[in-house]
């Protein structure tokens, strides 16, 4: 059983790139604004049968290579103890690093409804098609810890390492160590590749990345036997230093050629990097700029197509269509 | 009359750094929120009285090197016949890229309260006080154009630079030629340095940066007699394309160390770079960050000490006189 996007991880060589898109099950599916009328964001992601049809409406449509769970980067922490509320974004009330260090241990019976999602997709997914487990990256989880929720500049973390590295480098120990358990369980569950989402990460500047990044992405993708992804868009200062992350692939986003990102990741698989705002302009622009990128990789095995961020919700279904098309033709 | 400032533009040697803070006239101060408190964002920006009275505000308190004229970005769209509100940031109707070309000529009399307010500034600053005028990148005020107002993502410029580069391109040549005149007229009201903020400018790749960003930028800042700084954060993906800009000196985020930006940018000057998280901590660290980042620059020529970006609002006046002090020190 050879699955393309598996296969790529492993940089084998591959008749055409594999694809997948972040954010795919998401809201510019009419199916999905569709159910979500009917169910909340919480309840979605934590009923099986819900989170199952969610992840299964883009593939249903589009047939990319790779089905990405229905969950959130926040829900782990959940299980952990931690309350919050959805709006669409988390809402939580911040925390002090000792606070994250005193959260209790994982309750992975609390987040076996991931587990579940993940039997019931592969129950229903084409053969040949990957199922990609996710988790926040501990950086990013930490950043909306002490923040309690998004915010534009996320200070409260980044005061946090400058003020106190040692306890934000314990903390950060404390959740990797759950996201690790958390990924591992969905390997166990039938994941075939895992991705680790660093949202925020490129907020913190090269040293920082360096110090207290890099250990904690590491450590959150230790130890599992299936193809891991690190992804951090806005990071393009730090890409000669995440190799050392030792993830298979690795995402980049749309502000540096492909080529370029890769030769300062080195010899592992990328990921990406169609600027999702491309998908709101027309056929033939789709049409130009994914020419464009696949001329950089140029067959180079190892390459995964993907936008370099989430899709953006006003995308046009038929400007999907044309970008699914024009990698496969 | 040697203002060091300006001085340290032109890559003198100098005794110590001359430092600014970036949105140092602003709501971190109660002086700033008590004017504020009578005054709307717009009235305090168009009335000469008060700008200069606001602009005057951080250098009595705390001596700085630079007195940066209290304005947005946007004030000379106004003058342009562009209708906005601000709440607090810019709103106003998304625009496109043919109403921008369209858009009348700078009305300079509808700016001359800036002029005014620099005379005022100059009046009453001491001698060795630079005067800073700025203005936004075209890029920048693009993205608000199109966009209709402030955005996470600015999708609206990104897909258009896609889609249209031809009409981007003359967008951006209308609105750096406006640019231009608007600081020239500043440096005619005695502005001793100009800063153009390309705020926005990082969220796009590098070939577009290059094909798009650097012209517009380049002719912004096109025969004036003063030292011109050019300031884009998050563009650390575009250190070394900077230089094409032609400005005297550059500002640079908190994300790549100082040192390392600088041999990326080449033989300039360079301004920054100190994360605003940092004033949020404590003195120690503050004075701590602060020898670091002087260990950097080592005494080279041409450095501006300043945050790698605008001063945060919650930041405590006691750690903007440790980081003061620290630099003098």
């Amino acid at each position: 059983m050879n699955r393309p996007l598996v296969e790529a991880l492993h940089r084998s060589p591959l008749y055409r790139p594999p694809l997948w898109i972040m954010r795919q099950a998401g809201r510019y599916l009419p199916e999905y604004r569709e159910l979500r009328g009917r169910h909340s964001f919480q309840e979605a992601v934590s009923t099986p049968e819900l989170a199952a049809e969610i992840t299964l409406q883009p593939i249903r449509r589009f047939g990319m290579d790779g089905a990405v769970i229905f969950a959130d980067i926040m829900t782990p922490l959940e299980a952990m103890g931690v309350d919050m509320t959805f709006d669409p974004g988390p809402r939580l009330r911040p925390h002090t690093l000792e606070e994250v260090i005193a959260l209790g241990e994982l309750d992975l019976d609390r987040v076996g409804f991931v587990a579940e999602t993940i039997h019931l997709v592969r129950d229903d997914l084409p053969e040949q098609t990957a199922v990609i487990g996710f988790a926040g990256g501990p950086v990013t989880v930490l950043a909306y810890l002490v923040e309690g929720g998004g915010s534009k500049d996320f200070l409260a973390l980044r005061s946090a390492v400058r003020r106190d590295p040692a306890a934000t480098a314990e903390a950060l120990e404390i959740l990797a160590r759950t996201t690790n358990e958390y990924l591992a369980m969905q390997v166990g569950a039938g994941a075939d590749v895992v991705q680790l989402f660093d949202t925020l990460a490129g907020l913190l500047d090269r040293s920082t990345f360096e110090r207290l990044t890099i250990p904690a992405a590491r450590a959150s993708l230790a130890d599992l036997e299936v193809p891991r992804i690190y992804f951090a868009p806005g990071a393009g200062h730090t890409l000669d230093l995440q190799a050392k992350i030792g993830a298979d692939g690795y995402g980049v986003d749309w502000r540096v050629p492909i080529d370029e990102a890769w030769s300062r990741l080195g010899d592992v698989a990328v990921q990406g990097n169609l600027d999702p705002a491309t998908l709101l302009t027309d056929p033939s622009t789709i049409r130009r700029e994914v020419r464009d990128l696949l001329a950089r990789t140029a067959g180079r095995p190892g390459h995964v197509v993907n936008l370099g961020h989430g899709i953006d919700r006003n995308t046009p279904l038929e400007h999907v269509t044309a970008f699914v098309e024009a990698v496969r033709s």
